[in-house]
C-alpha cells in the first residue's frame, strides 16, 4: 500500500425531503449571497427548484440564478458564471443538479476570486482560493456530489478536461433519492455504469497489498450490480434509488481509492467520445472501459480472475486463470447490456474513421497516460477499434 | 434505507514516516499551542514522542505535555488535563497513542471550554465548544481517530461512558503503520477484535434494504479475516499492517454504517467488564459478542446466514437457515481463538458470581438498550452466562 492522504469534509444529508433543508445549511456553512445554478427544465418542472427557493427564502438568504447547464457543460457557461458572481458580489454557490452542474458550479467557484482565465485549472494549475460550493443532487452517477473534482468541455473546439482541488469539495451535499426516481431507464443506466467506471478506475492497479480497498470497490460493485436492475425495472423503487445514491457518492469520495496507483485511461478516452458526439458520459464508458479491458487484461489476468471471481460470481479456472478473466469482461459487457447500455461505436453513435481524430485530441504528446497499463497513440487506436467492433459478447 | 447526516471531515495522512509532518498539520489547521498528551513508556521509548516534539519545534509551535493516560481512559486524569489546558492557555490537543488516549484528549477538548463538570458529556448531555483535537495513532483499533466518540470510565465506582459529537471529530490523524508492528500479538488481537465488533454492531440491524452498507461492513470484515492472522504471524508485515489500520479508521467514521439502526449492546455490555477488571476491551467483545450472537440469531436467522455466507464463507443451508446462521457464529470464535482471544469469563479473569452486580450496573432501568433486539436484565443476564460456558466451540 501507498503512502496517502484523504479528506472529505463534505457534510451528506441524505434521505426524503432533505432539499426543505437546503437553506439551513446554507446559512450553517456561512453563505449570505447565493447563486443557484441549475440546469435545464426537470428542476424547475419538478418544483424542486421551488422548493430550494422556499428554503432559502425562509432563512433569509438571498440569492441569484443561474440556469442552462447543458450535460458536458461548457467554459462559455462558466464565464457567464464568473461575471454574474463578482457583479453580484455572490459568497456561496449551491448547485441543484447533477454532476454536469455541479462540475459547471465547482469551475464557477474557482475562477470568481481569480484573475486569470479559469479554464488555466484545467490545464494543471492549482487553484489558491474558491467560493464555497455545496449541492442538491439529482442524479446518482458522477460522484461529484463529494468529489474535489470537475471536468468541464470547452466550446470552442471541444476539448474535455478536468479540475481537481480539495476548495472545491462540496460543503454539504443533499442527497434525497426520491429525485432520482423521475429520471428515465436510459439516464438512469448511464450514471449506474459512470458509477461503476469510478470503481473500476481504482480497481486495476499496479499496487500490491491493498485488500482492504479491494474490497471496498467490491462493495460498491456488487452493490450496483444488484440495485441497478432493480431501479431499471422499477423507477419508483426507493430502496434501490437510495442505495444506488450512496453508492455512487462512496464510489467517487476516494475512500476506496486510497494508497494504491489508479488507472483512468477509459475515462480520458471517453472524454474524447462524448466531447465529439456529446453522448452521455456514461454511454461512452459502456462502450470504451470494457474495450479497454480487453486490450489491457492480460497485463495482470490474476487480477482479472480476482474482479471475475468477487464480483461476478465466476468460478475460478485455476488451470487458465485467463479464461475467468476473460469471462469477468463478458459478464461486465452483458450486464450493460441487460441495463440498456450501448456497447459498440455504432450503438453510440460514434464512427469509426473519427478515431484517427480522436487519438489525436487525447494529446499522447502531453503526457496524459500512465496508470495500469501506460498507453501508446497505437493502443488507444486498437481500443477504439476494440469498441468499434467488440469480440466477446 | 432511513435517513442521514454523514460528516467525517478529519483529514487522515497515511504511510510511512508521516509523524515526522505532525507540526506542518497543527499549524494547518491553526494550532499554535498544543497539549501532547500520551500514555505510558512505548510512545516515549519508541522514540515517537521525540519525533513528534522535534516536529512542533520545526514549525515553531509550544506546547505542554501529559502523559500517562491508562488503558479505559479515566475522568481523574480528565480533571488534571482540563485545569492544565486552562492554566496554559493551550488552543490544540494533539493525542499521541490509542484509542485511550484519544478518547481522554477528547474529553479534556469539551472540558476545558465548559464551565461544569465534563462528566455531564458523559451522562446524555451534548457539548457546545471544543478545543480542536488531533491524533498520531499508534493502535489500530478503536477508530477514535475518525470517529466523533469518547468512551471514560469514572475512578470511583468504575462507571465507563461514552459521549459523541461532531465538534470531537479529529481535525486530522497521523496513521503511520509502522508504529504498530511494535504492537504484541495479543494488543494486537485485542485491536483486531474490536475493528471487527465496531463493523458487527452496525451489521446487525432491523433496517431493511442497506445493501450498500452492508457490504461495505462485509468488505472490512473480510479483511480483517485476511489480514489479521498475517500480522499475528508476522509482527512486521507492514502492507498487513496498513490494511489493518486503514480498516479501523472506516469501520467506525460510520460510512459503512448510515442509514440503518445499529446495535452496539455488546459494547454496552463489554463495557461493564473492562471497567470491572481493567481488561482489555477487545479481549471483552471476543467474550461477549459470540455469546450476543448466539442469544439474538433467532430473530434474524437469514441476516445472521448472510454474514456466515457472504464474511465466513460458509455454505449457505437453505432448508434450515438457522443451521448456516449458528456456523457463523461458530466460525467467529474459531476465528478469534485462532488469534489469540478469550472466549469464556474464566479465560478473561471475570467471575461468573459478579454476573447480578454487573447487569446492575448496565442501568437497564435507565432505557440504555435498544437495537437489534432490545435487552431486558434477564437477557443481560443470559449473555453474561453464555460467555461463562460458551457451547458452540
Amino acid at each position: 500500500m501507498n503512502n496517502f492522504q484523504f479528506f472529505s469534509p463534505t457534510e451528506f444529508v441524505f434521505g426524503k425531503g432533505t432539499e426543505n433543508e437546503a437553506g439551513y445549511y446554507v446559512k450553517k456553512h456561512g453563505g449570505t449571497n447565493v447563486l443557484l445554478h441549475f440546469g435545464g427544465g426537470s428542476a424547475v418542472k419538478s418544483g424542486l427548484l421551488g422548493k430550494v427557493r422556499a428554503s432559502l427564502e425562509k432563512e433569509g438568504i438571498s440569492y441569484s440564478e443561474l440556469g442552462g447547464v447543458k450535460p458536458n457543460p461548457r467554459d462559455t457557461l462558466v464565464y457567464e458564471g464568473i461575471e454574474l458572481c463578482r457583479k453580484k458580489n455572490i459568497d456561496f454557490i449551491l448547485a441543484v443538479g447533477g454532476g454536469s452542474v455541479i462540475d459547471s458550479a465547482k469551475a464557477i467557484a474557482m475562477g470568481v476570486p481569480y484573475d486569470g482565465d479559469f479554464w488555466d485549472f484545467y490545464s494543471g494549475k492549482s487553484p489558491k482560493a474558491a467560493l464555497p460550493v455545496a449541492t442538491v443532487l439529482t442524479i446518482a452517477a458522477a460522484g461529484s456530489e463529494g468529489s474535489g473534482d470537475s471536468v468541464i468541455t470547452k466550446e470552442d473546439g471541444g476539448l474535455k478536461r478536468g479540475a481537481g482541488s480539495d476548495l472545491i469539495r462540496p460543503k454539504f451535499s443533499i442527497m434525497d433519492p426520491e429525485l432520482t426516481c423521475t429520471l428515465p431507464p436510459y439516464q438512469t443506466a448511464c450514471g449506474a455504469t459512470d458509477i461503476m467506471a469510478h470503481v473500476f478506475e481504482r480497481y486495476f492497479t499496479n499496487t500490491t497489498e491493498v485488500e482492504i480497498t479491494d474490497r471496498l470497490c467490491e462493495a460498491v460493485l456488487l452493490t450496483m450490480i444488484k440495485e441497478t436492475p432493480r431501479v431499471i425495472a422499477d423507477p419508483d423503487n426507493y430502496d434501490a434509488r437510495a442505495n444506488i445514491m450512496w453508492a455512487g457518492t462512496v464510489a467517487h469520495t476516494n475512500i476506496v481509492g486510497v494508497g494504491r496507483e489508479q488507472d483512468w485511461n477509459s475515462h480520458g478516452i471517453e472524454h474524447e467520445l462524448s466531447a465529439l458526439y456529446d453522448c452521455a458520459h456514461g454511454a461512452g464508458l459502456a462502450v470504451i472501459m470494457p474495450a479497454w479491458m480487453e486490450f489491457v487484461y492480460k497485463h495482470n489476468p490474476l487480477r482479472f480472475a480476482q474482479a471475475a471471481t468477487r464480483i461476478w460470481g465466476c468460478q475460478m479456472d485455476f488451470e487458465e486463470p485467463e479464461n475467468t478473466a476473460r469471462e469477468g469482461i463478458v459478464r461486465f459487457r452483458r450486464f450493460l447490456r441487460s441495463i440498456g447500455m450501448p456497447l459498440t461505436f455504432e450503438e453510440l453513435g460514434a464512427k469509426a474513421e473519427d478515431i484517427p481524430a480522436l487519438v489525436d485530441k487525447f494529446g499522447i504528446g502531453s503526457g496524459r497516460t500512465g496508470g495500469f497499463v501506460k498507453l501508446s497513440a497505437d493502443d488507444i487506436t486498437a481500443i477504439y477499434k476494440i469498441a468499434v467492433d467488440p469480440e466477446l459478447i
